[in-house]
């Protein structure tokens, strides 16, 4: 499996960082788990910096797609220099956002029934473009997902390993990642999460 | 405040990337969050490069230095070249280690009672060194903390805010965070999990 972090400059570290130390436990199995950016640097919001492995093509040929969030998303949405890159397609492709990730999807025509889930800060955004933001973590339409807060990125990469590597491999991963003395719980709160992700109440 | 992310070659972005990404919030009030290593670029497990930030002389002067975790911690704890550069003080310093970390703490004569929370891959190590290992996520003596459990770290960066900004400054990090709709219930599990750290259940 080829998955793609898209992360764009002044990202948040949690939410492209989070997904590919999670994805990456499936790197033995072979999954290639790569940060695809259109700068071969990025730097993230608090100063790191951090080498892409692929270009934005990458993230066109994936499997799964998942789009970090940061703190400059917005001026990125309006340079098509960056945006025409990407040419996603949900029938062949997993395809999610994180936080204001939502703002990619929206610009790529991604969610067409015209809600997400996001972050506080990105929610107006949002709500200003006609999406509507129900207040949940989690949120799947058929192979398009959006996440809200940056730790719900657990939520995204467990929904990818679920589609992707089965229910057992994804039990094991979230198990090992999960703080110790919490395992189950951890567990059972994303599996959940995960599976009624399609039906968030709208506030 | 400055704070240390110890970070060597083959590091879980979880451990590294959640306490930089959680603690970096508070650079807008001056705190500088680094990532500091012995080589100019580190590669996580996953195969992603992140340039340092700092060497490791930077955590020597830091106010709270976190020591991330990794698939090789065990060869660079044997390497003097590397140990020889770190020279922390329990006294006037902050100092916390995520999973394989709590090797580095040993080494570094930092676990005086013998007690250390881990990740279930580095507790037999910690076990043949004499170290016991509690069932727990999170323990505090002192000045000095351990944690257990990739995600975990998310305890150890709220220690380092309620000890350093204080509780309401922590409590809006972590509810910003927080996956949306648990905001509450993450803040308050954090927050406890913190506050009884220094008594875990032994096994």
């Amino acid at each position: 499996m080829d998955i793609a972090i898209v992360t764009l400059d002044c990202f948040n570290e949690l939410d492209s960082m989070i997904a590919a130390g999670i994805l990456g436990r499936m790197s033995p199995e072979g999954w290639n788990v790569r940060i695809c950016s259109p700068a071969p640097v990025i730097q993230s919001r608090s100063g790191t910096r951090v080498e892409r492995q692929e270009d934005l093509s990458y993230a066109n040929r994936a499997d799964a797609v998942l789009i970090g969030s940061g703190w400059r998303t917005r001026d990125w949405v309006a340079d098509d220099a960056i945006m025409s890159q990407l040419r996603l397609d949900p029938s062949r492709q997993l395809i999610g956002s994180q936080c204001s990730g939502a703002l990619v999807l929206h610009q790529l025509g991604l969610l067409p029934d015209g809600v997400a889930c996001t972050d506080g800060m990105t929610r107006p955004m949002l709500e200003q473009l006609g999406i509507r933001v129900p207040s949940a973590a989690f949120r799947v339409v058929d192979n398009v997902a959006t996440a809200g807060g940056c730790l719900s990125s657990q939520y995204l990469a467990a929904w990818v390993l679920l589609r992707l590597a089965g229910e057992a491999k994804t039990r094991e991963i979230l198990f090992y990642i999960a703080p110790v003395g919490e395992e189950d719980a951890f567990v059972q709160r994303a599996l959940s999460i995960v599976a009624t992700a399609s039906e968030p109440a709208l506030r």
